[in-house]
């Protein structure tokens, strides 16, 4: 609650307009719903402008039913729902309407196209494998409101794949830079621009990978300047975080 | 080289005003100086509007001597120099005018103050220890021509401390969380505010705090939506990141 | 064996009420029944008022029959299994009266309600996909006559949903607090109360949450005072040590 | 800020006997001072009945002597000052009446002998090496007013020197169990007993004892009920804890 | 593109034959074919003698499918595919002239035998587990135009076995040593003759084998010289450098 | 070939009784049979008194039946399989006479029991779970002519059960102690008997018991002496260990 | 205490010659003096006809002098301490008679040669760098009463420098395989010979050696029969245990 | 020992002109002189064409005068010694004719110049830092016969300073690529060239470089054909193997 609200509410009791029980109530009423196995916050919606996403690993489809009807009440477009598994959605699909796309495990209920921000997000890729994460990326940042370009196996052990596209890398806001194996995307695209890079290290590969280590420990010891990580995978992590980004700038 | 840039070249030549084997020396020449032993970038310099940073931790104080000898013959101002050792400064500070901080072993050479974003970039620390890592970030984003407020010491075990600062948590562009141990700062901060974080795990702490590494995973782990991680006591990499968004913003 | 049982005997040996023979086989009979694969404690059971448990992840349908057969010869009520996989609950429920919690895999044999102890147990959880440890931490307590309360999605990326239930909090003579991803609920729960929080990470998470490492490294550094860690996922253990504690208050 | 306290101004603003604006003021008052390199907290000494705890690994002596300087504006006792390097400690024992015991790197100023708990603690330790750890875990809880019984070099590889003392523990509240290399000292001890084992690792050892590590991992997986776990050399938030549990007994 | 390729064209403008126009076209006409999930790279088959590589791992069959008729557009024998699953194989042999590898899950579309390099490969494993590794290397250097040598189980255990096999191994160009488990081949083998050896940790084993980290640090610390690594389980690495080496050679 | 060998072969050459060409070929002859897939070390079994055996985690049915076949012609009793699973057991059965154990899943092909080493070795487990890593243990040392005695079930949290059989203990030549979870159960018994005690650490347990890591480093870095450690669940080579120790002692 | 020892005393209660309470005194006393920092076991001594052993690392000087004091009112020769510094061996050369090996940082009290057990250990390493470990183990299976055979620097990357010495591997009850790097000699040495080999991982080497972690994960995945390992420099456990079996052996 | 050289001496016996006695000594001379501390291998000196190295990094100044004066008497020119540190550079130049390079920490014994291999090896480094590594692996190429060009400080943030560098790339038989941090230099390399890469990660960096831990990942997760690696820091098995390959070429 912020101090603005609480003086707005001291000073309804000092003038008499409220009870000091009532005042208590509103200063203890939780924005959230609780449903018991989870604690919807509708404020956050409110607050940030942007749709309640819904984690979906681990929730039954029940529970992830029940979550979205509480948040329907509040925010009746473009709820988003991450790693959600193909019996879930096909749950979920006869209850409401739900966009769903297999390869990047995002459900979007009730989706509407809109562009809230003036900028490009570009959205790359090591290889083809990175695909499934690189998605989840940028249908979040779509759903955001945000007009993102897909720049797809770029790795850089072909390099004049990557440097090819030089001017698409140049007009982005924001870029994210999705690789497996060793990662080194994310340093050669920060050498090579000069926007804020979101790394996202990916669990392609195999044997000293490591499920997605090696690229991880890559990112975060890039030798280029404005490259930052996130966990492994975190397509979503990325696609929201750059949305801030890009609609900070405006 | 950009694209423009090459298209003039050609047209250069197809006009006659320039030979193929000028055109040809004009591709090829690299807009950086060889010193044998350190490449120095110019025209990274021009391109970002940001001083050259030298990474001081390996080199001889005369491998810098040289590399800044090169780079003021470009740019005459802020040449910042990141985990300089004191005996490092003492050399240098003999040539050159060196302001010094020794705690976050931050150096810079001929130190103009400037302010070139309008917004406001946090520097937050969990506790006391974290001050040198959030040192060097706050100089570096200072000495890139940003504001910087510096709140430290608000780590989430006494929460009161870091509630009471929510407005000043509230007026940044991107802050900057730093902390070790158990890194919990970010999320926590992270939940607070809507605009980006930047986490950096600091290597304060023993026994299993690994040198930092579970800070790292900490942050990589975080619930909250916005927050992106750089190296383990990457001070610099986190201040020159939030000052290439701050400015992006404008 | 108790000294002052071996007192005992070697006084009914001096009064010549047992000879030294039958003595020495008293002092090797051995408090346990022993299955051959098994070596059932049964004063273990007497000893600590709880009823004896038994680990069910890795043992076959039959051994936990005859172990359970063994138990109810010396303790008739609340014989808890965990890790009980649906298939072996469903054999065991056709030669016992067993009651199954799907959810945390908990089976409990002859399951009646007591309280023994007067305080309360909170078990909190970031998100709702731990709930199924919280469980398995919160039936263990009751089924050892505590009285339980359950405080879940409570993760500190909405702070609020956390401070609103301070005073639940407040009313416990221990906390478990139970988290995956970054783990930081434990450190965030014990700068806001002054009981006992035992902290339980969860394997909830993905990537870089390493199967609960994550959580489990954050939780070890807390830097909260009154924090304790028990093993990942490890719901059983903490609400034992829960009940032992407060037992021990009274 | 408790919900009474609140509830308190609340009606004083009712009963006009306070105004608005005081209000805001008495709910934005920061229970802590801010020394800019550290916020103090006063209300945790008051709320705790424990002194304030400084750890002093990364802090300079001059922030110490300014944080003790604050506390004792609110506490004029057994402040307790944690790796405190003997350096440290000589420059503050010309400044403050300290006692300092250099094993164990535990500094107290204005250090006053009271009993506050009824119970005992039982501090036990594997080996020789590992009474540095165990020291700073005694002189914690004998700082926070509770009994302390050492019991020192125990180690599994010798178990009567265990099994001599059984009195000694059942005669604990708590039990501190230290140990490095294979740590299996918490898990016998555990078995013996049905108090809570605070257990602590050490980084005593060499090799594959990987500075803790591996009796870290070992005290996880202790198969006795009722351990739970604490840093690797963290002395001081075992001893903390277990006075915690011991002054809730009574 | 090659300096050569950008001076001709060059020239080709100032002799009037070619326009700006044309010329930037040229320059920027990417020597790959963009798929959109792919950018297939034909230039690299025309540089290297080899054929494309297809990685299978992580491809739908219809996303292969696609690339090796991109291929087939510009290189018509063996084109190679690694990590083929044998249900993509069965797709796959429906569209084309596939050889399919079970044990070592290679493809080979168009497959035809040729021998362009002199020298011989040995291709040696420690024991029968590591077959399908070690087939992967070698039909790798096959397709590429080699004649590979296979020695399978002569692991350092029974050391007879690999020392009555010295002849096969001086015969040798490169050797390509696969094992597993504790993975000393490559030094026994490396200090047994003077030729290039490429070292293939394979993930065979269990334990403390760490699905073959073992093998692998065994190998980058081999003390004989001579010795270089490869990924965990990549034959096809160790055999693509083998000929590279072998062709070098002549 | 031992020198006693080789000094005959080169007698038979100074007395004309051999040639050198047929001295080269016999000083060549293989002590094994090459099945491409698997060198058959026929030798070994002569040398060492003991049946070769195959490791069958990794080999096709096949193969396995190809090198039975070949070492029943030197060998025609005890041939031990161990990582033998149902269904190759199920091929196996149908071609040879062969014994197996599904627990341990050990397999032996014309099985008879004789006893060939005096004195006695005990296999100790922690748990229940630990059964089938012991059966490895146990039939592998039985096949090889020792007797077992067995001792399951005896883990150090419950200290009770393993001292009412400390004479059980003192009655071995040698022991394998056989633990999961925090593997004390080598350290206590290492600190009770002075005979060899042969440490298997055993993959149960979950969490930070990461497969066995936990076990693996208590007993590496146990404080008793005496103590030696085999790979995680290697049951196999601590009862070949003990065999060889066993039989040595006579 | 042994089974025959307590039915004595039971005995000699029952014929009147020992009252229950002397009985009991009998019972509990322990069989180790209390110096409070250390509980020296004198029984160890007599049981196991091996001299007491200091682990000398982390403990002061003085606390060693109390230890040898104690120990030598039951045991007047051949004291051994471990990892003792060159500064405490001057102290305690002051008070002792004490050979002291700068080497391996052994240490003996009042050093006397007796050979106990007829065979032979033979001690091996992989270079020079690893002979202070391996004089660990061979100086403490000396003053064990062993007869060692010396055998430095015979690594498996020159074969011949090891197969030249077969004979004396040959001769030996037990063989001590000493190695850092990638470990592979004590799988070699499994391979050649049919006697136990206790292999000792060091922490020589750099980079992927990780201070001995690669060559203990070599030696645990050893594929010959026969080896078990003891922790990283380990040289007095392996010399410790290789003296049991060589006594054992008779 | 060849077999040639078996076959000749089998038939000097057939011959007559050997004894047995005779041909059984010189079967069993082993082609190294053994000092004890070390067997220094004379044989593999004449089989490379190389000097032997000597590791100098746990050897004392002593030790490697002796190992030195063993080498002369073969061989008189070039010894190598890596990891020689300034101090025993001093002792041992007073006694030698030493070369010592600071930097690489390379001695070199009688060193003279020649090239005895045609072409040319590229040792390319990603900063400044990483020179030291660079030079051990530049000298050992050096002083075992090859041309080297060095190419420092093109690390792929400035994506430039390696593409202007193609050409000399371009020239190499084989490329050394040092770099630290993400180590992606290996991969971009690999991926413009066609000619072996010898990736050598170094321990520059901080934080989650873990000390070439995740430069060395990096290099073995290479997306680019052609590339393998060494150990951590390894310049001289890079130097060492880059030369064996480029005098296999000729």
């Amino acid at each position: 609650m912020e101090n603005e609200q609480i003086k707005q509410i001291l000073e309804q009791i000092e003038q008499g307009t409220l009870s000091a029980n009532e005042a208590y109530l509103k200063l203890k009423v939780a924005p959230f719903e609780d449903l018991g196995y989870a604690k919807v916050d509708h404020q956050r919606n409110i607050r940030q402008g942007a749709p309640e996403v819904i984690y979906g690993a681990s929730k039954t489809k029940e529970q992830m039913e029940g979550i979205i009807n509480s948040l329907l009440s509040h925010c009746t477009e473009n709820i988003l729902i991450t790693r959600l598994s193909p019996e879930a959605a096909d749950y979920l699909s006869t209850h409401f309407s739900l966009f769903y796309d297999e390869l990047s495990k995002i459900g979007i209920v009730n989706r509407t196209e809109h562009i809230s921000a003036a900028g490009n997000i570009v959205v790359a890729t090591g290889g083809t494998s990175d695909i499934p994460v690189a998605e989840e990326a940028a249908l979040t940042a779509e759903v955001l409101g945000n007009h993102v370009t897909r720049l797809y196996d770029v790795g850089v052990a072909g390099l004049h794949r990557l440097l090819s596209n030089v001017e698409t890398l140049s007009s982005a806001n924001v870029i994210i830079a999705v690789a497996g194996m060793e990662g080194a995307l994310a340093s050669v695209i920060g050498g090579l621009t000069d926007c804020p890079v979101i790394a996202v290290p990916t669990s392609v590969g195999y044997g000293a990978s490591f499920g997605g280590v090696s690229a991880l420990l890559s990112m975060l010891n890039s030798c280029a300047s404005g490259v930052s990580v996130v966990n492994i995978d975190n397509g979503f992590g990325a696609g929201y975080l750059a949305s801030m980004i890009n609609h900070k700038i405006g």
